[in-house]
């Protein structure tokens, strides 16, 4: 059986993944440090051809990318080898389309290579719950705005914004926008009115529409679930099959001890 | 010359209003007080027949509606005249079909009844100035910044989410949803990284789309203006034509002294 790498950028998701994998081999790319994960290997784009050659020599079969990396902000010539030199006009390249582009070819650098890539929820399923209510009950108000939420983001994600909102009876309490979803929920839980009651409501969930599910999909865990219980709302709920689910267990224990739904929509 | 009446809901536009005419009528909706403004006359819609006469006794020949008003929660059968009866079955109709058709209707009785009827913007154009930098100067960043701004509001506006968002370099800080833009702007304000840096970027406010421009138009006022410097903010800029300008005089002095630009964008 052969290992499979970690190729971990920033955020809880790297640990998350390595702690389901045996013997997991982590590389992190230089700048993005993995959060509660050191690596066995850190890499930089200018020596991507040694960096393959050691992931083989470590018998690394199959890798998964997991977590935030941006493109680099300047390449060091002086770094380069020649094997690397071969291939960085193509990733180059792609890098000037945009992330899409850029992580497909980097793909398929790394399938040319011999390495099997898969994404993070193909190794560990269980990161992205199916459709369900996971903890608590979800009421036909909860259904209400859970729709109404929906539609929101996905209006958002159309021009590139965040990824939730929090809605009650209807109303729009808070859009996710730059400081991400833990900001979002301790601006309501500092809310007085006009928030139509100071209990009840959910935070939504979902990736961007036609957003690369192999990277980025945004994620609920432990923290999610006190920063929604401290704002009072009901529940949480998320697009099945597009958010990551962190600490499951421990998440949905919570949630039944802090008497919050958890629900995939599906 | 005839007198024009506003027929003054919630808020600050009617006094706005007011302020720009020559002895002007004011009447109230009762339980909707303008704010800064005695009233001359308060009304319920239970006596419209007699209010409309009241008007008419007043010298007024045309009024224009300002300010946010609510469709009553109920209708006291005892307090309805008979002229009034003749009156409410039509305008009770139109109320199930929303505010819009509400609206509709209200305009056409008074109408019927001798009143020209003007929207704020015609009583007093200063209010929403066209196209133009109205104070300090905006840069090709900015100019980028409010048309990202501008398609992230015209996305929320169709789903009938607020009027405004903040963005700097690109990046979506805040999006307004209940609370209003003062709360949006108070976030930002206490906003430290992920924002790209302490001062910049622009408050963007337009109104939704397809909306009714004779009511219910975003503001932009003195308070605007301060929470905006607060916020670190280079300037307000808006859809030109679609948002009132209150106290355009103060305004305008506070921007230029704050250092702020003013933007009616079009």
């Amino acid at each position: 059986m052969t290992r499979t790498a970690v190729i971990a950028g920033a955020g809880v998701l790297p640990a998350a993944i390595a702690a389901e994998l045996q013997a997991p081999f982590v590389a992190a790319l230089e700048g993005f440090a993995p959060a509660g994960l050191t690596p066995d290997l850190t890499f930089r784009l200018e020596r991507l051809a040694p960096f393959l050659r050691a992931l083989a020599d470590a018998g690394v079969g199959r890798v998964v990318f997991a977590g935030a990396v941006r493109r680099p902000e300047r390449i060091d010539p002086a770094l380069i080898d020649p094997a690397t030199a071969a291939l960085l006009p193509r990733l180059m390249a792609a890098m000037g389309q945009g992330d899409d582009a850029t992580l497909r070819e980097v793909v398929a650098v790394f399938e040319e290579h011999g390495f099997a890539v898969a994404g993070a929820t193909e190794v560990v399923p269980g990161l992205v719950p199916g459709p369900g209510v996971l903890a608590g009950a979800v009421t036909p108000a909860d259904e209400r705005d859970a729709a109404r939420a929906a539609a929101i983001v996905a209006a958002l994600g159309a021009v590139d914004v965040g990824q939730g909102a929090v809605v009650q009876g209807g109303l729009c309490l808070a859009v996710e926008a730059l400081p991400g979803t833990d900001a979002m929920l301790a601006a309501v839980a500092a809310m007085g009115p006009p928030r139509p009651a100071p209990r009840g409501g959910l935070l939504w969930k979902a990736p961007k529409p036609g957003q690369d599910r192999r990277v980025d999909l945004p994620a609920i865990g432990p923290d999610t679930l006190r920063h929604a219980a401290a704002a009072g709302l009901a529940g949480i709920a998320w697009q099945a099959g597009g958010v990551l689910l962190l600490d499951r267990a421990v998440t949905v224990r919570a949630a039944e001890a802090a008497g919050l739904f958890l629900w995939a929509r599906g």
